[in-house]
């Protein structure tokens, strides 16, 4: 029997089909071993070409003199422009605003053929030290509404380059999606008086059936009402509102649980093109006690088609709980050498 | 320098990126013509295979005795259960209901091979009746919330049947997405006493920009905050809420209009593929003042990506006013015997 659950967050109801429900191993993308090679000579991303980006932002030096480990430079083809104002023109129905924004690429290392489920943690807290680096120095901007940091792996995720990299992309306004996730948690916390979040993490780990992993910060799980397959939150265990607030501690852990959950992902599921996004309220909201950070995870395994676009609803044929069992039991540890398989 | 649009229906932001905009022609798909055969033998909707379907539920019948044009079938893999009580459960943050619905197939030809945009407009217009027929069958039933009718044309759009075919879905509650847009209407109704989609077509037609094609009863166009390149709007220049509303002149119209459209976008881009769907409000709403029903057509060109999926914004590479030029000059009429390339 399909069911019909509501994701607590949103309100937005997901079909769970389970009439046409796979077996979580039947997802997995089955392609063959790429052998990516770990200098591309043309690529821009990679050593030797730093000159071929616009000048770098910051950078995390590598050990040796004059190396990095992660550069941040602008966007040569960013979406949005350093230069514009983003000044409002209304005119009846067609409402618009100069293209003002930030849009950053974050190159995750100098090796080309790296991936982050295959990374030493150390490397993966030095990429998220970077995303907070930039959050903050961007975050009081007053032109700067919202920042949304993610990454793009492989072309069914959109990314149109190999070398590994995120990026950030900071609006001037604040979309719909993410008012009515803030208008939703105030609305929580005005009946119930605490954060919906902490209130789903809390009876996430009392029933224990979707969590991923636990850490000493963070906890992953499968949503309840995940609108696609393997779609895995990691909420941080303290209430914070803001990625901005992670404390030194809780970005090693975050390197750990992030990448586990990778390697979980890359293992298991035969390293399928995937999305993260760092879901955070705006930098101000520091202090602010009803909504809460987390990092979401979205493998890309299936398509969007005409019922999605048409109804805003979503179709997931895998059961979280199942998604949930299936990545506890997929063993994250990757065997030295396998990153250049 | 790029641009940020307002959707006026929904209010959400969507950067027009022209720095990093293509040439219309450039998204074309570029894909070798394919050879698709008129008959299947194991395909389920080819002639012959009726027993594979559950019971159908109607027909439009062809000239001939025995044989059909349109068949609508439930689905077999449905999404969700006729057989399901939509009874509400809710436990601390785990809402869910049984997944009641209505999930059916439109077989829309008996021919394999065929394609709306090469199909004769009559023809179109039974697939268009039949849609009203079964939308009008259901509207009334107590526990459906609202009606989904969609087509998925090749892999990149969900479709996993090649068999032409569209589907519809009927459930037990209504969107966050759709309420949105309800609610957005009832708001501009409220401040401004009319239709916000009569005012944007008004405004649209007197500037011409985006127009894509106008007949005597809808106007096609390409929205001025497009989400993704060719989107394409049909709206019916009489007001009407509901789809179920739709009177025979203008079935005819729309048929006529439809086929032109994606015929437009097979011939000038090569065959994409694409997602159509009716957005209407509930059927009960027949007499609605602010809500005004229209198809939406969404040719797959582009992949949703991190940014999409973590801010609900959207990049569009292509500004409307250049896709509705490029449409308008694109000839829909078909050459005799293209149908089979």
């Amino acid at each position: 029997m399909p069911q019909l659950r509501q994701n607590f967050f949103t309100k937005e109801w997901v079909i769970i089909a389970t009439e046409r429900a796979k077996r979580p191993e039947e997802l997995a993308t089955h392609r063959p071993a790429r052998n990516v090679p770990r200098f591309v000579e043309n690529c821009v991303f990679c050593p030797g070409n730093e000159a071929k980006t616009p000048p770098e932002v910051m950078r995390v030096p590598a050990g040796d003199a004059g190396d990095w480990q992660v550069r941040i430079v602008p966007n040569k083809f960013g979406a949005l422009s350093r230069d514009a104002q983003p000044t409002r023109v209304v005119r009846r129905s067609h409402r618009t605003m100069d293209g003002f924004g930030i849009h950053d690429v974050i190159i995750e290392t100098p090796d080309h053929s790296h991936v982050t489920a295959l990374m030493p943690d150390a490397h993966v807290a030095n990429i998220l030290r970077a995303y907070k680096a930039r959050y903050d120095a961007l975050s009081f901007d007053p032109r700067i509404a919202h920042i949304t940091i993610f990454k793009n792996h492989g072309l069914d995720a959109g990314a149109s380059l190999e070398h590994p990299h995120s990026q950030l992309i900071a609006t001037p306004v604040v979309s719909n999606q993410i008012r009515d996730r803030l208008e939703e948690a105030l609305r929580h916390y005005n009946e119930y008086g605490d954060c919906m979040f902490c209130e789903v993490m809390q009876q996430e780990l009392a029933e224990a059936e979707r969590i991923v992993l636990a850490t000493e910060h963070f906890v992953a799980l499968e949503p309840f009402a995940s609108f696609t397959p393997f779609c895995t939150h990691i909420y941080p265990r303290r209430h914070m509102a803001s990625f901005g607030d992670i404390s030194a501690a809780e970005i090693l852990d975050l390197a750990r649980i992030l990448s586990t959950v990778l390697g979980k992902i890359y293992r298991g599921l035969d390293n399928p093109d995937f999305n993260y996004t760092i879901r955070s309220a705006p930098a101000e909201w520091i202090g602010v006690k009803y909504v809460h950070w987390y990092v979401s995870v979205i493998p890309r395994l299936t398509r969007v088609a005409g019922f999605e676009l048409g109804s805003g609803m979503f179709i997931n044929t895998v059961l979280p709980e199942a998604a949930a069992e299936f990545l506890r039991n997929v063993k994250a540890e990757v065997a030295a050498g396998a990153a250049a398989s």
